[in-house]
């Protein structure tokens, strides 16, 4: 069944008018009429059945009828990704979306050559792909911002998986056991509970500062992520996937 | 370093001569001139530092100087994907080689729409993706075949994941614990060792009978990849993460 983000108040009877792009693709393309049931939600009052009750050519109206899931939120992770190249950027806003993180931040780096993206752009992708993948709400994408500054604002508590690319390096000094980066599963086993966030670099690596700063960080387990050089876009879908695995939602119950 | 995958034996002083692409790429795209060093790896004599001894309008020739590299397999990890639509098909191969499959093989299920593919071209993108990621092998791509001959033809002893989108049915009968999905790190720690395929299935999901028939084989570990629906690419690079992650090259030595 079709699904569509709305901002609007969801309950019995409330009335809905989709956007002009909504409307078109449900009437114009998908050739839902009268009495069709699609399914809304906007982040705050579940999932909800509605029916078309009003199709004109200047747009359409539903109606909710019935709440077919209660609201739920995925585990508390972000994804701060610094800005790579327009494709792959937004091929891990739409996974990222797909892998359940709840909120999707950009980052410049001393290696990012991009210093500003399509953010509203970057949006809609994440909204369309929450409609596909059965979340029932949209991660908000933040505006780019410096990865000094994200880290000089880190709130307490959460903790950081820094997926470093360039691995160990044996001639810096990470001073023991704490800046040493490991396998992601068994840093994610070691760690306890709480909020985390993944981070991914840019396409040139982190600067040397940039990584002596994240490895000494209380607050951050350092990673690698196999053998071999992985794109952007798979290091990041990668490391969703193994955090949601280890500490998400995909763990047994 | 610019990596190159090359057909010829490798050995101290041998003279290869690339193709016209490689050749281009080289001189033409990376401005490489007499005396720089490129790597080549030919899947069986390790990686080894090569230097340009002649270039002309025709083309180039370089001659092998020093072994960097032994040769190195990764763990022995087939991919079994459905012919899904050619984008996510590309990525997928891209994808499969950075995280270190050993063979890609393309299924025709129930549900798949297409019964043909650019074979050639696949294999093209993952020969460029093995030089990328640093491999010293290339995994082949096998062309596509019935998944009902696949599994008449399973060899004894390789444990396939089957990544089953529509998670556990509550109508269907699975005998018990052994068909039973279960998410992918539980059934990965405690299956036993040896070769693995992992199973990605097309946009349609499988039919019944396949989804039978796979659950009551004994050699599969049928899993789930979260509550989520993912796309074909997404649960790809999920899946060979947590297989590499859990049982492969990413573990911790």
């Amino acid at each position: 069944m079709i699904r569509l983000h709305v901002p609007d108040p969801l309950a019995a009877g409330a009335v809905v008018v989709p956007s002009a792009d909504q409307a078109r693709y449900l009437v114009g393309v998908m050739r839902q009429g009268l009495g069709d049931s699609v399914l809304l939600f906007n982040g705050r009052d579940g999932e909800w059945r509605a029916q078309l009750v009003e199709v004109s050519k200047k747009g359409c109206r539903l109606a909710a009828v019935e709440r077919v899931r209660e609201q739920t939120s995925p585990p508390d992770l972000d994804l701060i990704v610094a800005l790579v190249k327009r494709g792959p950027l937004e091929t891990i806003v739409e996974k990222a979306v797909e892998l359940g993180a709840r909120r999707i931040r950009l980052a410049l780096t001393r290696r990012t050559n991009a210093d500003h993206t399509n953010v509203a752009r970057l949006q809609a992708i994440a909204t369309e792909a929450a409609e596909q993948t059965g979340r029932l709400e949209t991660p908000q994408v933040v505006a780019p911002e410096k990865l000094d500054r994200i880290l000089d604002a880190w709130p307490d508590g959460r903790r950081l998986m820094f997926c470093d690319e360039a691995g160990d390096d044996p001639a810096a000094e990470w001073g023991g056991r704490a800046g040493r980066a490991r396998s992601a599963l068994a840093a994610l086993a070691e760690a306890g509970g709480g909020p985390w966030a993944v981070l991914i670099g840019p396409e040139g690596g982190f600067a040397p500062e940039e990584r002596a700063r994240l490895r000494e960080a209380a607050f951050v387990a350092p990673v690698t992520l196999g053998p071999r050089i992985l794109r952007a876009d798979t290091a990041a879908i990668a490391a969703l996937a193994l955090w949601q695995a280890a500490r998400g939602d995909w763990t047994e119950n």
